[in-house]
């Protein structure tokens, strides 16, 4: 029967130089393989993107291989099983998985994890109780350890990251300062997910709005923009102050430094007086020990409506490039999704 | 009796701009004032020099007020008491104090801490029993936590706080790797400080050498001299490295960015996608929580020999300016000491 399945498939052409173009990808059908025993074969409901997807197109050294030109781009995917080889995972089953940019995959039943329509859309696997969520969770938690009274501030705060911290750092019982470009997101940023103050990065005075907004320093900042922005939130931390760094989308896209950049002897003597900690991360270190917490605290806030989430989704495996692009630029607000199939579950 | 009592004092005249010199300084005498209750009469034995003090002659932003001018500079010395209105610390006792650059001062009592000259040379509670060895001791084990057969890599190698680290760090088994400036440094790295590896930084072929010295990469980089000789170790760097922060020797007397430095955002990207921590810090944030294991500990490697250490005495205040430009450009090897006045306990 799976002998007629085709895939769609945006594969990579060219590694982009800058922004992603459209002549960088292709999209074509293959045929999926065969079913090995204990495979199953998955169906795309929900694409995630994000923005660690731009340094897996490059090959500059990095934490994580670049997919190889005329691969597959690599994504995380919330499928439905059409067939299966798996007796844990029935025909019908919702799963999440890392299919990548493909409408079908065939993949062993072990690599995926079941989602329960019942228990929150499944779509959430891929955002607020998914990676970026966790992304914040542990980022926030472990390395920044924000303390009650406290202010945490983080930049690209509508996204799908940012409005976790700003959420979570609240739940904590710190002040949570979140910036975002432009006046609807800061709105949001406000009436949707609560932030104590919010500042539009893009405004003539942005300086003086987030001294204002920080009157008593900074003592976590949650970096996952780079840029100007995050030098000017560098300049306000106190001593010791703690920077999780989970992402440098401002400097993604970059091909050569910017100008006015700060340099290395500056940034370290801020660290040096102020006593700094600035650590890198990638969620995968704290899977084992924290994923099973993450689950049932964020389930338990996302439920009770304490944390809430936006989702903008695209439809159609065809504009997954130019949506890309959008996320880079700061174009959506929300959990960026991109619908490659019909979900059945959403009623 | 003391009124007769005078302190030849080292004053500071002007912020110096880049290299401090002679004309930054004034060199007078003053009477000391009058004993009040609790208070001693200190004359000083040696004065400490240290990078730190580069910091205090500016009045840039830092982590500690700066030297006012017309001050008398700071400082750690050892001293005897020859005067006491104090019961704790009665005529002949040595003792640690801050008195700075002067031969004499009268201070309370409870700011001086009491050395013991049949447990140490006095001289040791200035260097790898006091501040420096302090420094390198909570910096590496408290941020650096080195594992054992991990490799730490520590510049300014020869000096109190890197030589330090270097045995400390094999003291725990890890395995330890010099950097210093000559041959003669270099050789004392091996010799006496017995570091798997010394490399010198003025080689033509240094990152090169650099290589073949971390064949497995740094775990452990204890930052206390930045410039180029911080960037090349730090592109050594693993997977989860850590990177104590406690000088940037090279840039203190910077008066414009240095050329090449490499960009902030740059560093960020090293920090991303090796998950490093880089981590400032001011041996005064551990010593209530570490500082007694430290004497302890310290005091017991250096008793038995494990840890060595060197000190460099240079004679009279009137050369204290200039041997301070030499510990700013790496003249000497070993603590730098100034002897103010003569050293009973010495036979």
């Amino acid at each position: 029967m799976t002998s007629s399945t085709t895939s769609t498939q945006v594969r990579l052409a060219r590694r982009p130089v800058g922004e992603p173009a459209d002549s960088d990808f292709t999209i074509d059908t293959a045929e999926v393989p065969a079913l090995g025993d204990g495979d199953v074969l998955l169906r795309t409901i929900y694409l995630s993107l994000d923005p660690y997807m731009r340094g897996r197109m490059s090959d500059a050294k990095s934490y994580a291989a670049p997919v190889e030109l005329g691969d597959v781009m690599v994504g995380s995917t919330v499928c439905e099983v059409v067939e299966s080889n798996a007796e844990s995972r029935p025909v019908g089953t919702y799963v999440l998985a890392f299919t990548g940019w493909q409408s079908h995959a065939v993949v062993p039943a072990r690599q995926t994890r079941r989602l329960d329509p019942a228990t929150a859309p499944i779509s959430t696997a891929l955002g607020v109780l998914g990676m970026p969520g966790f992304t914040a969770y542990a980022g926030l938690l472990q390395i920044g350890k924000p303390q009650e009274g406290e202010t945490v501030v983080v930049a690209a705060a509508a996204g799908p990251v940012g409005s976790a911290v700003g959420q979570i750092a609240r739940a904590k019982g710190a002040r949570a300062v979140g910036i975002a470009g432009g006046a609807e997101k800061v709105k949001i940023l406000r009436d949707v997910y609560g932030f104590d103050e919010a500042i539009d990065h893009r405004s003539p005075e942005f300086a003086a709005e987030l001294k204002a907004a920080t009157p008593d320093g900074v003592d976590v900042y949650f970096e996952n923009v780079a840029g100007t922005v995050g030098e000017a939130v560098v300049r306000r931390m106190n001593t010791y102050g703690r920077i999780p760094v989970c992402g440098l989308v401002a400097d993604y896209n970059a091909t050569e430094p910017r100008e006015g950049a700060e340099p290395g002897p500056a940034l370290l003597r801020r660290v040096l007086t102020k006593s700094l900690t600035i650590r890198g991360f990638i969620q995968d270190e704290f899977v084992a020990e924290h994923h099973a917490d993450f689950l049932r605290e964020m389930g338990g806030w996302v439920g009770a409506g304490t944390v809430q989430y936006r989702e903008d989704v695209v439809d159609g495996l065809e504009n997954a490039v130019d949506a890309f692009r959008g996320l880079l630029t700061g174009r959506n607000v929300g959990k960026l999704l991109v619908q490659v199939g019909e979900d059945p579950s959403r009623t």
